[in-house]
């Protein structure tokens, strides 16, 4: 059985953050040679495409790739249109403006595309419905209904090949994924989570992504290597 | 009733072709404002987007944009890897070389962002179950799948704005999209359908495109204004 798991190719979604790395890690050491897969699609910085490739690199994936997508043409999230600030006020009840329009389908869809070219039968992806409960692409039955489309619309699929969607974090605290993150190793030193980070990577501290992140080290009791320029 | 409905936007996919310019004039019929979209994914030739920008104009549709997107660099495909090459010597059973792993469902995706920042809740696809029973995207399982992820996976289906699907073309036979399509008033010598047009939009009358396109005209007894380099 081992040695069946060993030999499976995985597509992971890899922002940059700390919960995509951590799934990565959770993706590896379950044995899978993952490939992971970033997505550039206009967000306001790039520390955190450079953080990602830094990710893959440290915890072994075998290769790292970039799709350049522009999204950001078509606004609607403060992640994508400078016209629309990040707030900085703390988190409010609701889906907040840093929401991307269909996000995690157009990057689910774009892993599906990558994992039938690979022959690879898992996805990976790091979303959490516990911090970001607003996020509606976030939610399980948001996976379940993916996981059932994605076996309904490749080649793969219809030769038997089922497809499994991997969602490990989307039950966990941040502090409890941070907990495993770092049972596994990883230095989130090297993550980005901020929406607005500087050219150095350096955190705002202020942003949503920021708080959520500091208040899990600050819960899980692990100390936080994250630089902040605040 | 038919005021409510002039009022309403959708998106539309539009490639370029005779199915999803039918599509189109489909919508555009039934009092759609219709805001169309291609994705240039990489495939061999520009014709095919060219030609979706002057059936965009000429059906009147209120806008047409091109999504870029580099996932030609997986390969996988005869449509978006040179390695490999079109088929030409007729049509085989089974999926052909020049399926796109997940095509429909990342352009699906991609129309779902851009409808849900235009507050759209209508998105119009020309898949065709029958010419092409070969692509797993292409069936109604697969489009009502779609459908129900699409109503799961934004802020706009959260707050009750569900989003419906319309897939016109998918039992209709090539003739009868054609029949359509002629009644609806669609000059088909501005669609390219070829696989490999040359950069004159003129098609190589050969690829499996091509024959359904040739054969679906002599079926319906149209005149077929296609201009062929063969």
């Amino acid at each position: 059985m081992a040695d069946n798991v060993a030999t499976k190719s995985a597509v992971v979604l890899l922002s940059g953050g700390l919960d995509s790395a951590t799934c990565l890690a959770m993706a590896q050491s379950t044995g899978f040679t993952c490939h992971c897969l970033s997505v550039d699609y206009g967000q306001r910085h790039a520390a955190e495409l450079t953080a990602a490739a830094r990710v893959a690199a440290a915890l072994g994936a075998r290769e790292h790739r970039v799709v350049h997508l522009d999204i950001g043409q078509f606004g609607g999230s403060a992640l994508t249109d400078p016209g629309i600030a990040v707030p900085i006020s703390g988190l409010k009840p609701g889906i907040p403006v840093t929401y991307v329009p269909a996000r995690n389908t157009i990057m689910l869809a774009l892993a599906l595309g990558w994992a039938e070219i690979l022959g690879a039968r898992d996805i990976f992806v790091g979303v959490n419905a516990v911090d970001y409960s607003g996020y509606p692409d976030c939610r399980p039955e948001f996976i379940r209904a993916f996981e059932r489309l994605a076996n309904l619309a490749t080649k793969a699929s219809d030769e038997g090949h089922l497809l499994t969607l991997h969602a490990p974090l989307i039950k966990l605290s941040k502090a409890n994924i941070i907990h495993c993150g770092a049972a596994l190793g990883i230095d989130y030193g090297l993550t980005v989570s901020c929406y607005q980070a500087d050219a150095a990577g350096r955190a705002c501290g202020l942003c949503d992504a920021c708080r959520l992140r500091r208040d899990g080290f600050t819960t899980a009791g692990v100390p936080d290597p994250t630089r902040y320029t605040t």
